[in-house]
């Protein structure tokens, strides 16, 4: 019995889902959103789910967070694609006896963090389970000139990230010692904020973004594959806060494989051509290849790389 | 410590969500599917989950029975607002012992559904979690003058439904006791499908419609509800099979019962005006009042309904 276990999230999609041939479908499954023609116009839908003791627990976050986590995420991947979020769709699985009183605060987190973006939440569903289950279905507006796929890199392309990188990978691993760290930490992990304001910045120049919701060097590897390119990426040039650098060592980590492999990341990594360098934001970190592989540069010496780190189904 | 089960799905969700502003809505919560404006065409958007063990178990479904029911529900609620199926996207919770072979085949389920009604699958999301949970949103595309919304009923109009009554429920009740039954009840239960086909002959000419998922009696009182309505249901005119009458019997239950309150039935109620009479399908079950509250007409007599039955919360 092959069990979800040791196939991993990625490698079960792609085993599982179908190409569509719909003309309408701009982008389809395998991008942070899929994209579809409304008329003149173009939607991005995504659709991202917080699940109890998988993703949060109610001991470790308020309700609020729990609500406002579960609509930053799906803006996230909305502002990954240069789309702009719109409308969402809430579904919840709630266990009978969670109290009314948390339920009503877990909305609460919801509406206050669509209410900042302007969201409207047109509609949504509740079941009962044996878990908590908030699953969101967002939807945006998208420009076709403002449009980011992942399929979009182009050699020769700068590799950009929108800001620094690992504060919510060391903050998850300090917590799972019991260690305490500093606040801005806490918060990157209990109240990540979705990049939206830069992307709205890059969208017109960038061409292939992504949010770095996987970790960078997965997401560099899925902009590749779907990119027909290779990677190479500078470690010694991720942006890493002193914080993180601190709070990485007192858990014995180190902070650049924070950066790379860390996962739940909020910031936006995105391809730019060198002739609209002087429109990128935030830091330069690697170059889009014609040779195919992904390969690490630091201290001089290169190496492909064969690891890339989190996957969700074995995080927990 | 007020809980779920104490306040079941309707009156929580009426605490907690919050009116749209927005007036590219054009049906926000409240109704089997929201509505929104994008340039000149209206989209409906629904969501519907199946969770294990509550909704389904793997010992009495296969697992395509599982993956046909999650999208021919949500199909179903775009039907019921005069709209068509174009989109869908998944979001799965899965337990990690389940074998990668029962998954191919709910995802073969939820195709081939999807397939039977051109509708595309254009993302989705998968999770860990303690049970397996489908979660599907659906967007169809409605025109203006098809657009049935539960606020639309008018003061004498008639109610039909689409075809006969009680089918799911009675199968479900013969399941919990144990029962066999005749081979359409089951598949009413186990692979119930959606009405577009009689949705698409009276979109047009009916005024409110619904899919009858919480039962007649429930829906009918959400109509008049929403329309400022009341009605007047004909106890003794409801629809209902020879097979219902006697595999009800069997199980000790009244078939008009089954029919006025069983929920997960996957015809469509509706309300059309006496001027478009001729354009009705199915059967006449009632009528919409200016006064208000709704009434049962049976054997000569009339009394005003003070229990709806089912509710997905006290259902298991």
């Amino acid at each position: 019995m092959v069990s979800l276990e040791k196939i991993g999230e990625f490698g079960l999609i792609k085993k599982i889902t179908r190409k569509t041939k719909d003309i309408n479908v701009k982008v389809g499954i395998g991008d942070d959103a899929a994209v579809i023609r409304v008329g003149k116009k173009l939607l991005a839908i995504t659709n991202d789910a917080l699940v109890e003791n998988v993703h949060f627990s109610f001991s470790q976050f308020t309700p609020e967070q729990v609500g406002k986590k579960a609509i930053e995420i799906n803006v996230s991947d909305i502002a990954a694609m240069g789309s702009i979020p719109k409308y969402a769709v809430i579904s919840l699985v709630l266990r009978k006896n969670v109290p009314v009183e948390k339920i009503k605060r877990l909305y609460s987190g919801i509406y206050n963090a669509a209410k900042k973006y302007s969201i409207e939440v047109i509609g949504g569903n509740t079941a009962k389970g044996s878990q908590v289950v908030i699953d969101v279905t967002m939807i945006g507006m998208v420009k076709e000139k403002e449009l980011c796929r992942r399929s979009d890199a182009k050699p020769n392309d700068l590799i950009f990230v929108s800001g620094d990188l690992g504060k919510s990978a060391t903050a998850f691993n300090a917590l799972k010692k019991g260690k305490d760290m500093p606040s801005m930490l806490k918060k990157a992990f209990f109240e990540p904020v979705a990049q939206l304001e830069k992307s709205r910045k890059i969208a017109a120049f960038a061409n292939a973004m992504e949010d770095i919701s996987d970790g960078l060097a997965s997401e560099v590897k899925h902009i590749c594959e779907q990119s027909s390119t290779g990677a190479i990426i500078f470690r010694d040039n991720l942006p890493i806060s002193e914080e993180v650098r601190k709070a990485a060592k007192r858990i014995g980590k180190d902070p650049a494989d924070m950066a790379l492999y860390g996962g739940e990341e909020f910031e936006l990594v995105y391809t730019i051509s060198e002739k609209n360098l002087d429109k990128a934001r935030g830091y330069l970190v690697g170059e889009i290849t014609k040779k195919k592989g992904i390969r690490l540069y630091s201290n001089g010496k290169e190496k492909v790389m064969k690891r890339f780190g989190f996957d969700h189904f074995l995080k927990v």
